[in-house]
């Protein structure tokens, strides 16, 4: 009779994943029962002696929990779209695979991106906020009342270019967008991955451009689609706003970092820009309601729900199992990060 | 030396518009120079003799004014997509021709619909009241958290399907919608005007419903985009909302009376539908701020700005100069209402 496989799974899950993990019969599952995140000592108490470990971006994997598992470990499976919570040095260092979910959530994001852009063109945060205060009575129709831009004939502009802003362009064109310009780590290099034939058919101009400066400049609709680095930190700061059109609109869909949250607000305050809608922040989720963020009625703050569908977190939570379950059994992962 | 020609003009118009209407030499210009929508006294004082009189949604069109105008009016032009202000009979009656501005804000209102599709869908205003609470920090990650349906293999249902709902199919096609269905006044008939190719190319199943019953048992968002008439008053209602999905959302874009405000908020209360996005909504803009239904954390209620973009505001002023003027100078009107 073989001995049991240990795997350490930090989460509940949804009970169509949780079946086909309990489906494996060899498996010996040590699970954190509780809603809240899981406990770091509690990872680090069990982690020994076990083959994998099913996480979330709230467990931080470093050389402490690798050195704890010891050798018996071969794979971290992250229920997560990015790995900032994952030292990857470390995991391949000791070449341990590393499987997460990287595509699964695609659609939620990019659906959640044109509802951003649509936010801040429309005031849609001002609205809610007017009518809930009780405002409405007092709001005599004129021709200027609540308008704002719209996206029919507006250049696009994204910083980064991957899977989710192509998804995204991909909803934009039948808007009527007149263009969309993106930059990417290749500045004036056309983008390597066409995920939905958007480049080769071209239903609007589609280009690289040359710097970030270009992207400020020309865009109505600058979308941060970019993965957070030393590079991107800050991207869209002083200098970026400063040079964007006033009737501009910026949405971040990617990491908090890439805005500059003060920069943003001074824009803002300014009136430089014409709003902003944003799924992340820097500092997030500790933003209080005496946040000066929250003080902006152009800007809509939501809380990091771009991937929040039912169809992606099943999605997510079945692949990070099959992603576990493959290495286990010498398969190939859904999808693994290759380090 | 001509007559000079009188009209009268309820508003402020945006510079252009003005400067359009200024440029007609043997204009006599009554207008009314407020912020505020324009005193009914003064219309009526200032309506007798007049040969065209260009107003707004808040100025009322009846036989009073009508008559007080006096034989000399030939012409309304009305600022406002719809003519729920004016008794058309009376203006049919009197041989008085009609202008109005119905088609130039087909986008901006298409582009709400899918603002509020999302907003519904992904709790966008559930989301917002969670982060200027403060409740953000309080909120750990879970796969659920936040959760809602996504538009990608959704059923699409449309009352109504004019030219607002076919632009709005026309956007959501590349967010993966699976199928449409549209109830219009000639149940099971195809819809006369494929504004948009649609119902030719059939990027998706779009097809005719047989009954509101249909509409409201298949959709997984069902989109408002009727006019408002005996027959569609209510028409959303505890039935309706009775037959719907779990998960779905309905979205008004066309009038408030369409959908049964109290029927709504119990099947809300109930979760018997996961949410709504209203645009409009029975007894507006009088909602104070004790109205129950700000109270219910799933409805997305913004102050009616279906066509508020800069674009549709300034195309609405200069059309509704140039139908004014068309007829004063013996031409075709832009768009003119078949009374």
């Amino acid at each position: 009779m073989p001995e049991k496989i240990k795997v350490v799974v930090t989460r509940q899950l949804i009970p169509e994943a949780q079946k086909l993990l309990e489906s494996e019969p060899n498996l010996e599952i040590i699970q954190w029962h509780n809603e809240n995140p899981c406990d770091r000592n509690w990872l680090l108490t069990n982690a020994p002696n076990s083959t994998g470990i099913l996480l979330t971006l709230s467990d931080k994997v470093d050389t402490e929990l690798l050195e704890t598992a010891g050798p018996t470990l071969k794979v971290i499976s992250s229920f997560s779209v990015g790995t900032d919570h994952i030292e990857t040095s470390a995991v391949k260092h000791r070449n341990i695979r590393l499987g997460y979910t990287p595509t699964i959530l695609t659609d939620a994001v990019a659906d959640l991106a044109v509802m951003l852009i649509l936010m801040a063109q429309r005031r849609g945060g001002e609205g809610i906020r007017n009518v809930l205060d009780g405002r409405w009575p007092q709001m005599p129709w004129s021709p200027a009342l609540m308008t704002g831009p719209q996206i029919g004939g507006s250049v696009v502009g994204f910083l980064g270019f991957g899977r989710i802003a192509q998804a995204t362009v991909k909803r934009l064109v039948p808007f009527g967008v007149e263009k969309v310009v993106y930059l990417t780590s290749r500045p004036g290099e056309r983008a390597r991955e066409d995920y939905f034939g958007l480049l080769r058919d071209q239903p609007v101009s589609i280009e690289p451009a040359g710097s970030w400066e270009e992207v400020a400049r020309e865009s109505d609709i600058v979308v941060v689609a970019c993965s957070l680095s030393e590079s991107t930190k800050h991207l869209v700061g002083t200098e970026f706003l400063g040079m964007m059109k006033k009737e501009a609109v910026v949405v971040n869909i990617a990491r908090g970092p890439v805005v500059d949250t003060d920069a943003l607000m001074k824009a803002l305050d300014e009136e430089r820009i014409f709003g902003a809608g944003l799924d992340v922040i820097e500092g997030e989720p500790n933003i209080t309601a005496d946040h000066p963020i929250l003080r902006q009625k152009r800007c809509v703050l939501v809380p990091h729900i771009g991937s929040a569908t039912f169809n992606t977190r099943m999605g997510m939570a079945m692949e990070s199992v099959r992603n576990l379950l493959a290495v286990l059994r010498g398969e190939e992962m859904v999808n693994e990060c290759v380090l």
